[in-house]
């Protein structure tokens, strides 16, 4: 599958079906090589017979301050998190900023603090970084990159292939919030409600349900970029199988379900910064929420769906009434730099 | 030592003293913890008992591409080389790109390739990345992030607190090189001349290095931004001592020497993508200069000076009239985004 699109749109950095389009068409055949299987959260990867865990995320979120959050913050949050759903504890951060010339000294202290902050509550430490300045006009004030390496949680194997019919699909609370917070935020819109971003880590979350349920976990992922729909599309293209959830069960604030209609935007395609998808074995399914619901910040987990084995590579939404849909992909890019 | 100035400027990127200003007036007491010693290129930290080496960069050259490279091998050799010249071999890279709306594919097609084939020399492999897309005129085409990790190369210790009086000082090749290409490509001046950048891989003069001198060897640097002037004296500041460099040893080639001299420009403040500075123990400083003279792209090695007590923490040219000068660190931009 070669990529054949002239030219670049935002699109291709929505986290939907124009992205995957570039990572398969074009990065993962000149880059990674043709051996590489099913593309993770982050890369484990053998160092002298120890396996270390690796990835990385460039953000350039606008604005760059929010209710909940801000770009400093989704850095560290963002890869502690690629890691921990890659089945790992973050060690070390690394950094870069892009910073566009005539930026105001205090945003940018404001955004290292925020850095600082989440990196304290998350367990890691920042270990280096460089600094890039690009003229005034050529930037949008800071871009933040960060990369970080982890240890893989004991225990748990993640693989798209290990996934089985019966498996049940959790998830850690509600949808949403992330995306809607930021299109708020930018105040294009005549809306004002009370949302915050869910920007946290989910270490916490993923860690006590590595101990609850560990050789039961099969697969994990933050849905950030694309939403939950996308994330279990992807799920259900790797494995081969269906993802049927049960859409009434999938907890969504009211503002956020609101926004939506109002705008005309699935919830389940809009990103999330603080919640993880897993598929757990049936049989440890119950003890897993259960571990979940324990954490703080897990009170809200849910059992949503359960994998099937047909509609092959099919995600699908049951309703109440008794009704299902097909639900696709992300397409287009609505909601553009929410990360 | 407070950063206090008010907005940040193209000098803050440079390299030099506006770049050492803010990485320890606001980076360094806010990211690193007050613990942090002098930053080198690459932080060694410990995972489970095993060292490992990480380091990260972004890279925001104009135009992307020039003579001898291009932004994406760039993007692949700065972060093999902040790891060999922290002592350490690169094994994998983590990738990002932050790409304008509008960008025509063939562009970032080419970086790509550029960067599958720099790893490909250099013998590291691309494990994982994201990519990022902003609207049109919020980015210069395309930004690229690297991150690497790395082992420890054996026997080298890098630290400059363990240089001593009588070191010598060893460059790798002629300095400037890549400074000026980016210069004469953009266009600006009207001067042509057949130069090409030096942008490599240095690991192999770096083990070549490290077979022949290796508990000799005090301290390396890659002297990109701020040039040779800039790492030296960021060495004097920090072992406390002095270096003495022979000015009539170090190799410019004669199209820098004119280019510099044209534009009131010190060649010692020119970027380098491609060589490196060591200080070595004096008596193992003649089987070093052997083993990178012998290595392939190493013929041009030269000792340089060295290093003696005094006058503490400051870098010197002497010249073979008998006259000295202070070498300064790099003041303001005079060649933005080079790297």
């Amino acid at each position: 599958m070669k990529f054949r699109d002239p030219q670049i749109e935002m699109a291709h950095g929505a986290g939907g079906k124009a992205s995957r389009r570039l990572v398969e068409g074009l990065f993962a055949p000149l880059l990674f090589g043709a051996t590489t299987g099913p593309l993770g959260d982050a890369a484990h990867i053998s160092l002298d017979g120890i396996r270390v865990a690796i990835t990385t995320d460039s953000f350039v979120v606008k604005p760059l301050r929010f209710p909940g959050g801000s770009i400093g913050e989704l850095a560290v949050n963002g890869t502690v998190n690629d890691l921990a759903v890659s089945g790992a504890r973050a060690e070390a951060l690394v950094v870069t900023y892009v910073l566009e010339a005539g930026l105001p000294t205090e945003i940018l202290e404001a955004e290292v603090r925020a850095m600082a902050e989440a990196a304290k509550r998350a367990g890691v430490a920042i270990a280096g970084g460089d600094t890039k300045v690009v003229e005034h006009g050529k930037a949008d004030q800071i871009y933040i990159t960060t990369a970080g390496i982890g240890r893989p949680i004991s225990g748990i194997a993640i693989s798209p292939t290990s996934v089985r019919p019966g498996d049940k699909v959790l998830l850690s609370g509600p949808i949403g919030d992330h995306g809607i917070t930021i299109l708020l935020a930018r105040g294009e819109l005549e809306l004002e409600a009370e949302l915050c971003s869910d920007t946290r880590s989910v270490l916490p979350l993923v860690a006590a349900l590595a101990d609850a349920a560990a050789p039961g976990i099969r697969w994990m992922r933050d849905p950030t970029r694309g939403g939950v729909a996308t994330s279990l599309n992807e799920l259900a293209r790797d494995c081969g199988l269906a993802v049927v959830l049960a859409e009434d069960a999938i907890p969504i604030r009211d503002t956020v379900r609101g926004a939506c209609e109002l705008l005309g935007l699935d919830p389940l395609h809009i990103a999330n910064e603080g919640q993880f998808l897993a598929i757990v074995a049936a049989e440890r399914a119950d003890a897993a929420l259960e571990a979940l619901r324990r954490t703080p910040g897990g009170h809200e987990a849910v059992i949503i769906g359960e994998i099937r084995e047909q509609p092959a590579a099919t995600v699908l939404g049951a309703t109440s009434y008794g009704g299902t849909r097909v639900i696709d992909m992300l397409v287009g890019d609505p909601l553009p730099r929410i990360c």
